[in-house]
């Protein structure tokens, strides 16, 4: 078991049904009657709660960024690669995952996973290698959006994109110089975009295996976007094409 | 007075020179090659450096937040909103500046000057009244952006909204029941973006000044973007449509 901790990482657990969660433990102090939400829905879920101090739940979790919720439940329901490619097949829509290349930063997979899950994209694929896990802290910065995002956790990044390619996915990287600007690109189609790690980018590897790489239009003297923005404006710009492809029919 | 601290807001501070910087503090232990960097920007600014130990920054800064990096600088150099505006007019582009309704978080406002760079803006404008400054802290989210960008600080943000309107632009809010989607409204104008803040996003009063508010398109059960996610997918929806308008001579 592992502790979840925040207000809207343990509701969306609550509500996604995908972790067993083993109690709920809230604090009795300032606030309480936001926290009735989660005490609802763990009481449908037939999930014991206790109310008990701030101080405990900091003791439980060992710092205070919990908003006074804490919740013990199961690991992380990491999928295999082979069902979320299948059970994106059998969707209406095109295919369409993130892979992450290497993001080492709780906060960027947070935010990365909770603008995919906004967009309503299919999975996150994930290397165990020097890459970020989807823990609580990552959930924490998803605002819980992790909770219901589907998680594929592989071993060899490269392998993942070749089975992808083989699903009849193009896989585009993100990268500072790409083939193609996001304007110009096709990325209305069955697509995995690919996004770097936040200090290197992509590895020599993962970019020569992708069918392309696109840049995002960049002005100003100062570097970069960071990647949680990189991925927002990427995943966004190809909504939008998938959303005009859909409009004409295509 | 204040501190600066981080590597790429005290080299960007170095490069923009738009803050007198009374000197330089480098940590002389490990990654010291790495620091050279600004050590040489601060030689040929004539500002002087001393190398010091990284626990001497530490009880400077007060935090440990620091990469073995800071400086003495004079405070943010924010601009009238009459200069930014003046400024906007003189541009070959057409106007574009971002407004920040109580954006209260210095990460947000810092991610948020950083992709407002990144893009091409001209400036941001931010009310003084319960919102994140440009402080030390947010120029480090910014990974040093904000010591570039042009900052407009007003007493009330709705004044400045008459004011820009008075200028010939469109004011666009963004919130999530929008008059039309960021993809069907158009943004390739002069154009003031309004970001809400993070808890209550717009206020009223302001929702009431704009033009038009456009939303993102959003699926999924969880609630929303976060505000510098949001912002920087409505920024880039405008910078392609304006980067339409241009090849097709608008």
């Amino acid at each position: 078991m592992e502790l979840l901790f925040g207000y809207h990482p343990v509701l969306e657990a609550l509500r996604a049904q995908r972790r067993r969660i083993n109690g709920v433990y809230l604090g009795k102090g300032k606030g309480a009657v936001r926290r009735q939400a989660i005490a609802e829905s763990a009481r449908r879920a037939g999930v014991a709660v206790e109310w008990i101090t701030a101080h405990q739940i900091t003791a439980m979790v060992g710092h205070q960024r919990h908003q006074d919720v804490c919740a013990k439940v199961s690991p992380y329901p990491v999928v295999a690669l082979e069902t979320l490619l299948d059970d994106t097949a059998k969707s209406n829509c095109p295919a369409w995952l993130l892979l992450l290349d290497q993001v080492v930063d709780p906060q960027n997979l947070g935010a990365m996973a909770r603008t995919a899950h906004c967009a309503g994209m299919q999975g996150i694929v994930i290397p165990k290698d020097r890459s970020a896990p989807p823990s609580a802290a990552a959930s924490k910065a998803s605002a819980g959006a992790l909770e219901h995002m589907r998680v594929a956790y592989v071993t060899n990044l490269v392998d993942a994109m070749v089975r992808i390619k083989e699903k009849g996915m193009w896989v585009a990287g993100a990268d500072r110089d790409g083939d193609h600007t996001i304007f110009e690109a096709d990325l209305s189609g069955p697509l995995a975009v690919v996004i770097g790690g936040e200090e290197k980018g992509l590895r020599p590897l993962v970019r020569k295996h992708c069918d392309f790489i696109v840049s995002i239009p960049q002005t100003g003297p100062v570097g970069s976007l960071n990647a949680s923005a990189a991925a927002a404006i990427i995943v966004y710009e190809s909504f939008r094409q998938r959303l005009v492809a859909l409009r004409h029919g295509a």
